[in-house]
């Protein structure tokens, strides 16, 4: 690890939390450079949804390569670029009735962001923004002046503009409706919130700890929006691609978001990002929103194959199994261990278990490492066990994760009774 | 092309000025659905210095994707990228004793630059950043806000913040020393010009029209710099990568920037980019600055045989050669069509022929086009032809390109007479 | 008129609602060019409670006038400003225990505003302040930032920066502790409001329409800023000299703001502004914040009188005697005009009686001014009457005016019915 | 002087370099409350361009007093201001031709300011606003973000938008065109300054030390603007009241400001602004700019006092011949003390004697004082002695507090010789 540690930036960070030399990967495992084998309930922060090197994926990405298929290309039009975008009309907008116009902006989630509120203010000629508490969309100075989480803020960049954060679903119990509660400051002509031109949202918070707004708040919101004259922007980047169930988060609610923003599994693990828009809203002038690396032309050969997933209802069907099995293995850990006073949430195949006290979350996680399951944290203090295996994940091998996950949980609360009744410290 | 026209947003770009379906590539050429070549001067703006589908490049991701080597890992560590960051050390860094610290951004240049602007400011604890006239550094609005281009900024982005723009060299003419510019404006305490946290520069602006600062200038900044407690940032996203010859831009003014933004050409063709710092500069948390894609191992694959490139000398001096065809053949057109009053600027395999007059240097890009060439136009206007072949560039092929080029204007001058003639209209 | 017509600019205001050209004016009374008589129940929105050309301070200011006293002399020391200062800590600091600094800020109210949020900023060294829903700080750039009414604000101002906006108490009906909901906000890293530097309140709000902020609620919030070091600043320009009853308004609730803002009536109807602040708040360099009008002598001459108000407790009686009754009358109104649902609000001298339909409070100020009687409307629709006689008002001149205002609710209901009945339109 | 240590904030400034307490004044003389005289060459930082005390002046407010004329009155009409209006129209605006409409903004100079600028933005829906360097505007956040002095501003104000500072005239020494440095920035779409909604400028910096834009600068700039469709906002808040000899200060450049900032000596030494705007450029709505004392009727009794000046050439006439007598003076100084190199600059009445050295200026400050004079120190570093006397002084005085600077200049140049040669220390 020492060229890490000696040339890395300090910023690196997943590399602490889980300290091995990943060599080579497949589905849901990774293995090691010692030949340890992984099993991976991250997959890369939702953008493995498909699995590691996905063998449709990296067989057309091998013949692609192999023929010379053209790499990079800017945004000229390329004979991938085609193919994937008939395959996007084909398998997602058309047979849900959605006529989005497609921007490919630079292939990170945070630059999709940042064009969706470029276009939103421009549009719309309000510079004002609105975001929620614990929302997560990105760490470039525009995304992340909608981005909840005070640690990745400094008072030296100058950046507290244009944004009012407002109470997500649930954010003060369950009686509270806080949809009512920015209707009141939208209403109210003097309450100091300017009119937005958009509200930025994602319909499941996952760096924010798994917070799932229900349909209900969602449509409240949609509504709200659609009276005010206000963008609704669902940031589905890492709740998109099927991580909920459909191919998009916000079907289940059924809203008509004025734009989307897709980033992550798109690419089927290759970097990759989509704006999508109502076409009226497509008010950008040639070349107004650029950046290098906007025509990975690999990222579209392996968004191809990916695509093919959606041809039926078997995946989406997968998830719902498999996420079953997921709450209820969550749901028997909860009663198992009465004193952690654990909450499960989650919907889909993204799942949370809020452990509550700090700390607790990152031993078990650190736990399940060393038992060879790879599991993040979330939340504003990190308290949330984070599942988010692949989707394509053997039925066998979630089990094994859950069992791992259990089992770490077990030894943890032995070891702190024991601390607490003296046999250890 | 009707996919392109009815899906793509408005915001696309290149494909207006090179309107055909690229399919293949290789080195300095390319290839279109029909099976059309064209000769590639453009170079993904600087993306492709090692050219399309580098053979050791293909061969190297072939071979990794074949033996399911990890894709995508966030910032874990894996064994392509420990391999990466020891090449980069060995054959970049530790012979030219620079001891950079190297952070993986989020794998756009935007994202480098708004790192470097992050970590600037909190260092620094000071908000204000210096940028200079016609800098191009990105569309994200950390980057935008140091963006010289009003074409990319709108008033409602609510923007206009923590940056001053201070003439770059030459901007006042050959005679105006605008370092003693900026000198006068941070000497005076109530010159309304904070003292900054950094300056960002580029040694030769790319996008603004192959502006190539002086050595002299550059190293007068440097110690400008060093003089008011300023951090230095170069940014080499366009410019490093041999472009100019050595493997970083700044090296033939013989200065030390405290921070490098390095993209585009680094990843040999796939999204990825850096930013290096100072060890003392490197006061990042943990996680701090976070990027889904800033783990791209196949970037980091390639990179590694693209940097193979610098284990000797033959590149910067194949630079030089075919910076000196360029230049002498430049210097060539400007003789033969004295009309135009054209001039040529450049370094190593940068260069620019700057039109003057408004369309020209489209429309003889346009014409090229339709010879088979790719060449872009920059500057504020879109007044300058752009030379960016690859660095790889077969000889015979670079002075075809050339040959189209002025060919090109040929047609355009002896039409443009025509029309005067009255011959045409 | 036409003068005013034809050369003052269309954002005179008062002017169109009580269009008269007054003339002269004394305690409660005003006296128009035409020898009309008015009562006023405005008292300069609040900075005539020791009405007008109050006999004390006239005397006081001839006598200096006729000895030339210095009148304007910056922030230099003179015997005038010596003997206010020396009257205000004996008469107002000293018996309540309080030992706040004195600042003497440019002579608006809106200075004084942006001198506490300067000092906090730079106390503190946090950029972020919080302030309320409907509040009113005043109209220059730093307090129109914290100023609720969008009405004040637009677009091109590129103003929403470093505020966030909280709900005031009430706002959300009497069940919700809005304290909660920002405690709320503040508790959580990750709820997108950063921890401020001050929090700007008025006890009760004037301009929002005379909303009074409870004893409880104004404790809590107190508690809040201490739990998270955060400076409380007290507003009291409208509601402090007295109007709520004590000198400071916020006495009732028995708080200790760290600082408080301090105009209108402090100058006895002329131009001062002081901010009060905690000792250890005193981080000012000399001359830091300056104003050429912060010496305004004739002022201090004025104040001084207006001071031996407080020598006693006979004005603060008085004002609970008339202000109850004001209450009596107000609260007959609305019984005897139960079709209006009118809803009366207020403390001490400051009432507001809430017609809550558009246009109603307007027409009710109309009536009232043919009939000659002075008043405002007040809230964020206009919708609220406010009534803020001069406390020296006498009993039978306050009786008169309010008579006047039920008669010309009467006048109006009558039209009203008239209206719908049909028989006027 | 206990009081004012114990309980006035640390921000007070002057009464530190003039520690005395002033009782009395009249005309250019002042008298302590321990009966010592002193000249003013101070006169209130240009507010008392009549003079204290001037007796036209208290004889009409003494009047106005004891007939009960209304004194505070918002902005409803009173024949005061009836009065001073059609006197501002009559003396002032109608014999130059200037149709300029009158706003009565808060009484601060920065309170015109913001005013000002606030129309600006709104009428050009542009954000963005030219200043200059060494300009000096006012204190709150608008103003501040105009002013260039760094002292004033603070990292934790949040406050560098929206503005950009280019060279006043002269800044680059006598050679070089500043406003064709201006065009430079403009013309270049690619330059990084925003087409400003309006430029605001000082026809001799006060405070930034007595710099005088030439006429042809004044006249380019104005040009400029037009070109550009940008407003040019004189702040004439110093400068104007005939400083420079006739009543604006940008008369002798033969220029048409689209605004004018008025204030300090319009007043009479009472506290006034007022903002004159080109008709077509009154777009408020009414009310939308708002505050306590912009009906400050004393003043306008004074102000209107005061214009009586203007009746005749008189008083320009005076200031030029006594402008001339300050010119020879400190020429006369300059060539008696070579060794200081010291600089004299200025117009009018408005003079400085630039002594270069750190600290100088201010010691013959207070080696002045101490013989009885008030002079006020200027320029960033605080290096320039300011003559600003009362237009109206008596020649006698005048060459009495001339002397006393030389007499000054001369002990200090004797002390330093002394400490030089070792006698003293």
């Amino acid at each position: 690890m020492r060229i890490f540690e000696q040339v890395e930036s300090d910023v690196r960070g997943y590399i602490r939390a889980f300290p091995a030399i990943f060599d080579t990967a497949e589905g849901a495992e990774l293995v090691d450079e010692n030949g340890n084998r992984y099993v991976d309930f991250f997959a890369g922060a939702g953008t493995l949804n498909y699995g590691h090197n996905n063998p449709r994926i990296t067989k057309a990405l091998i013949e692609y390569l192999e023929r010379r298929g053209i790499v990079h290309a800017l945004d000229k039009a390329t004979v991938a670029k085609q193919t994937f975008l008939q395959t996007f009309v084909d398998t997602i907008l058309s047979p849900r009735n959605m006529e989005y116009k497609v921007q490919f902006t630079g292939p990170t989630g945070t630059n999709a962001v940042e064009s969706a509120l470029k276009l939103a203010r421009l549009v719309k000629r309000r510079s004002n923004i609105i975001s929620f508490t614990n929302g997560y969309h990105g760490l470039t100075m525009g995304a992340l002046a909608v981005t909840g989480n005070t640690f990745y803020r400094d008072e030296s960049y100058g950046l507290r503009a244009n944004t009012d954060f407002m109470p997500f679903d649930g954010y003060f119990g369950p009686d509270v409706d806080t949809v009512e509660y920015l209707r009141r400051f939208l209403e109210d002509g003097s309450s100091g919130v300017d009119l937005p031109a958009a509200v930025i949202v994602e319909t499941v918070q996952g760096e924010g700890g798994i917070n799932v707004a229900s349909d209900e708040w969602l449509q409240k919101l949609e509504k709200l929006c659609r009276e005010f004259d206000i963008l609704l922007i669902i940031d589905d980047i890492q709740m998109g691609n099927g991580r909920t169930g459909p191919f998009f988060s916000f079907e289940r609610a059924n809203i008509s978001p004025d734009m989307v923003t897709v980033s992550k599994s798109i690419g089927g693990g290759l970097p990759m990002s989509l704006l999508l828009m109502r076409p009226e809203l497509d008010q950008w002038q040639p070349g107004e929103h650029t950046g290098t690396f906007r025509g990975n032309n690999l990222a579209f050969v392996a968004s191809t194959q990916a695509l093919s997933y959606w041809d039926n209802e078997d995946l989406s069907d997968a998830v719902t199994y498999k996420g079953g099995i997921i709450e209820d293995e969550l749901n028997a850990i909860v009663e198992k261990y009465p004193e952690l006073d654990a909450e499960v949430r989650g919907v889909g195949m993204a799942w949370g278990l809020d452990l509550q006290k700090p700390g607790l979350a990152g031993e078990v996680s650190g736990y399940a490492f060393r038992r060879g399951l790879l599991i993040e944290t979330a939340g504003a203090g990190g308290d949330v066990l984070k599942f988010l295996p692949p989707l394509i994940i053997e039925e066998e091998i979630l089990r094994e994760g859950l069992a791992i996950v259990d089992k770490s949980i077990e030894d943890l609360v032995t070891r702190r009774q024991k601390i607490r009744s003296g046999s250890i410290r």
